[in-house]
């Protein structure tokens, strides 16, 4: 009943969703709308936009998905918060990123079989692993979910 | 590998957590603070707060955990936008709600066999479930996990 393809399509098809609403969200978002701060003295949405998509760019590497696509995004939107760094990419270039991260995703995604996702993630190591089974690829998937709602509902605010 | 106690327990936790976000994101917030919009001209704190017990209420009902408990909150906070109704529950008495239900969920997850997480949920038919076994008891704490996170996001502005 509980099959492992079934799960893996309920986790997955809840990141998809996530991504579809995020599109959207920022297709009715000028630029300019999106430079402005989500509430007075908070994050920018170009910050929040940028940290999203350097946070998804990590998750390559902890589902041993090869490479960061973008491994100068981690100083800039996650080592510093929003106004410290003294150049970042425009709204114009992060909208590019993320189609294009969103894409390259996708694939990485068709290529695993079910079952994989049930292996362990790179932070994770065997040992640690034998006893919390829990740390495996699908988990980074819900928790990245539950990070990018977080934040959607925030740059939604914009609107 | 994928055993069905494994998964459950990875979406239990995510929503687990997420509650115990949000009970320390409430618990940072004053009533005063809680009765400001998150962001100038959007929702107030206690709309957000109100909207969600709202949800997490009609849950019990999705999952056939028997009734709401508190039915008159649907009117008020998901039907009617904010500040649309006449009388709203105060900020102390939704504190109060929410943390009861908080226990009365945690009573009925912790009866539920991990298996029954894969029986249909009741907005869904038997024909429909037929074709669409995504649409199970555990799929609605998945997405409901999503829409807590999306309106923390943003309850966590008044900070």
């Amino acid at each position: 009943m509980a099959t492992t393809e079934l799960i893996v399509k309920m986790v997955i098809d809840r990141w998809n969703g996530s991504i579809v609403n995020l599109n959207k969200i920022l297709s009715e978002l000028s630029d300019e709308q999106l430079q402005k701060e989500v509430a007075t003295g908070k994050n920018r949405g170009t910050y929040l936009l940028g940290h999203l998509i350097a946070v998804h760019d990590d998750m390559l590497k902890l589902l041993g998905m090869g490479e960061k696509l973008y491994p100068e995004l981690f100083e800039i939107f996650i080592k510093q918060a929003d106004k410290e760094a003294s150049q970042t990419p425009t709204v114009a270039e992060l909208r590019v990123m993320l189609e294009k991260q969103n894409t390259h995703l996708q694939e990485k995604f068709q290529k695993i079989k079910p079952e994989e996702w049930f292996e362990r993630h790179t932070a994770a190591s065997a040992e640690d692993f034998a006893n919390e089974p829990h740390r495996n690829k699908l988990n980074i998937i819900i928790t990245r979910t539950s990070h990018l709602q977080y934040h959607m509902g925030q740059i939604a605010l914009l609107k």
